[in-house]
């Protein structure tokens, strides 16, 4: 090998290190009190990785500003503001969300496994509700300004019950609370759950669950 | 007031202070090890007080040595060895339990809002699954001795696809797992879930809600 | 003693067995899924101990519907939506508050010693900013509907920069997160920190330390 | 440097790319239920970072289904599913392990650091105890289907004391208990802890020192 | 019963409500900063209760500024500085203590079951060690001024290698980390650990045993 | 692409091997005891990664044992036992420092957002306090060998009134307990605090505002 390939491998590894180096922070203080997740980052852990470049946008988000679409099954839409909206909030254990309802619209019975939620309405009146594990409901309808919670891991659902589109911020002590619509994951699966399953869960008959699960496909 | 009645208060201070020591652990110093669940407290706190009398048996459940009885709407149950049946778990964040099946047995779908669990299969054969926030399922047939994982928040099932009975032993992380069966959650609570909620959400008719309800209704 | 004390001993038992038994929960079940703080109980613990009589209404505020008055100091106020407004945040790890702002109002620089906020604007414009241990300033203009975060117990302020009222919805993942203002801490605590700290501190003169003292006292 | 050398570049440019993409997620969205290690990742943390390939094979483990040998200095062997058996593990806090006791067996006295443990009894009967921080032991005979506690951090054993081979199910609250048998941990330590500091603390001669050094040496 | 007695009653009532009532806080918001341990409390939880009455003294401790006796079996005595002497770590996950050594005097290998710790030499020179569960020994000589970790729930210790007396501050992250001397542990237990655990786990005779008992038997 | 070309490929492809090998544990085992922090590495996380060759230099430190400078403005300085000077705290959530005081020396008021602290005077005598959220002062006077408590992220000071140096050696229940000094903070970010915020937080004009931001800015 000639001393141009020796000069080209240098190059090489300098290449590497200026990438590798985009890792590494400039100023490594500031970890101590954020860890801006690096979203980008070819290494997953718990969480994300911490990116080097903080900014004053990595603790910012828009993206609540407007209602989103409501014509869907079930006539309401969730708009997250998690980490991966807003990377500042990597390992601080908070997020927010803002729920659109036509009228009518349900945002149906879910739990979040990793999250405690508080619903303030912004607009217009929701009947909303959560059950315990002894299966006792607390159900209410609260209004604009108003605000209920629906403590960690328990089934709760909200429904718009005015005449005109509701909307609400709902607040989460995770940076990724995680979403589970039980009806949805039951008969919206993949590979789908099987029939003896949810024919025996529902006490339903086979063709009542495959109506279920076709309606309840994704689209 | 005369000296009689002194020294009665005297007494009575007496009694009194006697009874609130009875509160009182001869041996504080065990707290920092263990803080034994005083189950019978009139103070409520975040998992239980700790009482003072402690002794092996605070450690120790024969609960789970005999099957518990299967013949049930779903052919199975779940005996469980959480810190009601063992005081001495309070604060140690772990629990067991064991679920007997039926032949065709189903512990439905359900969640554990404070842990994940493991299952080890003592007899039979099991259809095991959990599926995460994005609808996947994770499914898979396991046999005697081997052990399947459930992690925290998510909904999942067993299902015994043997001739026989079976018999798992699950292990939790939390001193009081809690079980939400979501079906029953939603077609059992009290008060009910409204129609126009269940009928949106599983996408059915009013009657087949009634049908489910009275179906789920417990027994 | 005669008789009669024998009886009356036996009626003060029984009073304070009543008095007691006043403590005890009638659902002990509950606490498994929820711990409403018990706000009236003689027993002090980290939070709170945990209520019997659970309802609905434990889980729901409407103190934050209207705004607060802002004719004071620094033209702003805060109205929490804690654990000792929602009882039944207690042990949920989440919290809320309104802050409403009168045209050039300033919520002054605090810090949260137990949680991470975003606040969302509801009205109005704001300069919102937090400074880390470094002494770096992360500042921004925020807009109706849009959302900023400031890290878990850092410096941090926002000001009305608008022409008329603003308000914001603030979340925090602590039941009871506390607000330190610095400026009111160290000038106007009970009792005072000597003149000698501040002066040192701030870099001014002892007359000087006395005017800010006087026109920081609480009013 | 030519055109060529160029061309080269932004190969070795991409080849880099792709090695790192290779770490990266197809499906990064499975990171917010579950987090399952990557043993095989260039970097370390505390517990593991995450694989991209999710399989149901993650959360299954057979290596408890046969009993362990036994025929070893202390008549008994533990089989561990942890977080290097069961990658799924990684996160969730939790753990299992098999124990298998020739007859007159013993699980030597030991702690976890970083655990408390329940041991279930699959086969005979075991003599089990934990000693506190006080000096104080609870022990007692356990047989078949029966549990017992070991609380975090404290000193405990089991001894099979039935006439055949017995066999324990026990489960963790960590994916990585640990486990420190503290007479080995002091005899078999490598560099060896020195003869002064185990005379004192057992209050023998350094002869006797020496022969359990020996004794106690790995086989 | 007579309107004397009436009245007695009344003031025993008075009393009750007196004496519970001190347990009532004053100031309950003082309790989101600090939770002052009650040590007096008729009730116990994991830690402490909080008092009403807290003041400076409560955050303050005088006793680690002289040295302990150390004319004892190890030439060694442990100062703690935990909750119980200074009430207001309640809650705050911190303590410290005060080792002094005679010449040769070791703090003979323990574990805190709930803490790391960091020793820093006052006076003299130590030589610590740690044991990790792979039984590797990290161990250096240490003088005045420096300092030396031990990982929670490992085995270590510290012996005086200078020629006259030493001492050490030691700060734990629990306000009760506990100390397990494996040793006094095993040969010191009430009730005892059983001759047959002991031979084999040192693997010495019945008779080595009895005298190690003997010696380490509490004075 | 001739075949030079490849082979260079292949040695480029194998120094990138090299490199992120650099980074695979010798030992993978030692991670469940410690998780000794990887300073140098690429990859940034909650706290540090792990490196692979541990030593018993990861536990120790000697930076503690002399005076740091106290010809500043304050009359004080901290020298810092973190995880960065002590890589083997990374993750054991514990560390320490050393303040030493000329006479009058001031540690100005600050926060440490992370941790509890507890200071233990080495030399001198201290006036030491801290204040709660309810701007409460507890305030004392403490001599060598005395200890006080300084409650997580609240507002706290130390000053030399002897008329020597005084020292002290705090410790912290964090790896990286972090300090914010609160004017500093305020007067001395970057990019500045508006005047408007500082005027009206502490009640003085733009003069005396900048005044205190040139005494205060960083030299």
């Amino acid at each position: 090998m000639d001393t141009n390939t020796d000069r080209r491998l240098v190059m090489v590894g300098m290449m590497i290190a200026i990438f590798l180096a985009s890792f590494v922070a400039a100023d490594f203080d500031l970890l101590q009190d954020v860890c801006v997740a690096d979203l980008a980052s070819g290494v997953k852990v718990n969480g994300f990785p911490c990116k080097s470049n903080v900014s004053t946008e990595d603790f910012f988000f828009a993206g609540l500003v407007n209602p989103g679409p409501t014509n869907n099954t079930f006539g309401s839409t969730i708009s997250l503001a998690g980490v991966k909206q807003i990377p500042g909030l990597n390992t601080l254990g908070i997020s927010m969300a803002r729920v659109d309802y036509a009228p009518g619209g349900l945002n149906p019975p879910h739990t979040h496994p990793r999250a405690t939620e508080i619903v303030y309405v912004l607009e217009g009146e929701l009947d909303v509700g959560f059950i315990t594990t002894e299966n006792k409901l607390y159900a209410k309808i609260i209004k604009k300004g108003e605000i209920f919670t629906f403590p960690r891991g328990l089934l709760h659902y909200q429904r718009n019950i005015g005449n005109g589109p509701a909307s609400a911020i709902a607040s989460f002590n995770s940076q990724s609370p995680g979403t589970q619509r039980e009806a949805n994951a039951l008969f919206a699966a993949t590979p789908i759950v099987e029939d003896v399953v949810l024919t025996k869960t529902f006490q339903v008959g086979t063709k009542m669950v495959e109506k279920m699960r076709s309606r309840l496909a994704p689209k």
